[in-house]
C-alpha cells in the first residue's frame, strides 16, 4: 500500500500545540511507514522556529518553559521519524527572523503558500489544525 | 452523479454553530441524495458531542440554554439525514469523556486526524468551518 | 503545465489580511499565468466586499482607514489578475448586506459552502488562511 500523503498547515504560534499533537496521534496510530507527512509553517507560526533565545519573548505567555521544551522536543522526535518542517521566507522576513537563527532541521521554502498548493496537486490531503 | 464527498473538521467547540449552519445551507442547496459527508471533531470540539448534563458547564457561556438545544436538534437532523458525526478517542480521554456519555448517534474512531488522512485518500474534499 | 487550482476559504473578517497576502506571495512565486485561484467568503467575512460606508464599522476596529484602503486596492490587484472573489448569498442575508451595496467584481453565488465542496471535487486544492 502506498503511504497517505498530508500536509500540515499552522499560520498561528497557539495552534503549534494542536499540531504537533495530531502528528504523535497519527504516527501512533497508523505508523510512520504509512505516512508521507510534513508541516508547512506561515505566518507568525515561523517563531516556533526560532532556536535563538532572542525570540522567546514572541511566543505566547502562557506556554512555560516547561511546556516549550515538551513541544521542541515532539517537534524533534517527529521530524526524525522523517516528517519534514518547513518555513516561508516570506514570513521569516516579516518577523525579523533569520535562517541561521532556526533549528538546524528547519527547511526554508521561498513560498509557504506555494508549497501548500504544489503539494495538494500531488495528492497530499490538507489539514489546518 | 456520484455524490459530492466531504469531510467538515471541528476541532474548536466555538466552531461548531459555523460547522453546522454550513451542512444546513449544504444540504439544502445540493440535496442529501447528491452529498456524502461526514463530521470529525478533535480537541475540545468533542464536549459538544456531551449528553450528559455534567457537561454543560464546559461548553461556551454565550450559549444559552436556547441556542444550545438549537444546535443539538440541528445535529440531530443532520445526522438523521444520513451524515455520520464522529469524535476523536484520544480527544474524548484528554477531555475526560466517555463514549457512554456520548449522544448515542455518535461514532468514536481511534483517532480524528486518521480519518481526516484517510478520507482525502479517498477522494473527499475538506473544509474547516 | 496544467494551472495549480486552488481554493481560498475566508470565513472571519480578521483573515483577509492574511489571504491577501498569501494571494499575493503565491501569484508573485509562481506567476498568474500558472494559478487558477478563486477565493470564496462566507460567514461574517462577507462584510469585506461591502463597498457602502454604512458597513466600515463592522470591520475591525483595529483596521485603520489607511489599511484598509491597502487591503481593497490589493483585492481590486488580484482579482484583475484574474482572481474571482465570491460571496456567498445566506452569509449575505445573515449579515443584512445586499448584493447592490458590495464591491461590483465580487461574484454571489447561492451557498459557499457548495463552491468550495464542488470546486474540490474539481480538482482544487483547499486552503483557510
Amino acid at each position: 500500500m502506498s503511504p497517505y500523503k498530508i500536509l500540515f498547515h499552522v499560520n498561528e504560534l497557539e495552534r503549534w500545540p494542536v499540531a504537533l499533537l495530531n502528528l504523535v496521534n497519527l504516527i501512533k496510530d497508523i505508523g510512520k511507514e504509512n505516512l508521507q507527512a510534513e508541516v508547512v509553517a506561515n505566518g507568525p507560526a515561523v517563531l516556533f522556529y526560532a532556536a535563538s533565545p532572542e525570540f522567546r519573548g514572541k511566543l505566547p505567555a502562557t506556554w512555560s518553559d516547561e511546556f516549550l521544551q515538551k513541544l521542541l522536543h515532539d517537534m524533534q522526535e517527529i521530524q526524525q521519524l522523517g516528517v519534514p518542517f518547513l518555513a516561508c521566507a516570506n514570513a521569516l522576513k516579516m518577523n525579523a527572523l533569520e535562517e541561521r537563527s532556526l533549528h538546524g532541521f528547519v527547511t526554508v521554502v521561498p513560498a509557504g503558500i506555494t508549497e501548500i498548493v504544489k503539494k495538494q496537486s500531488e495528492g497530499y490531503g490538507y489539514v489546518k489544525p
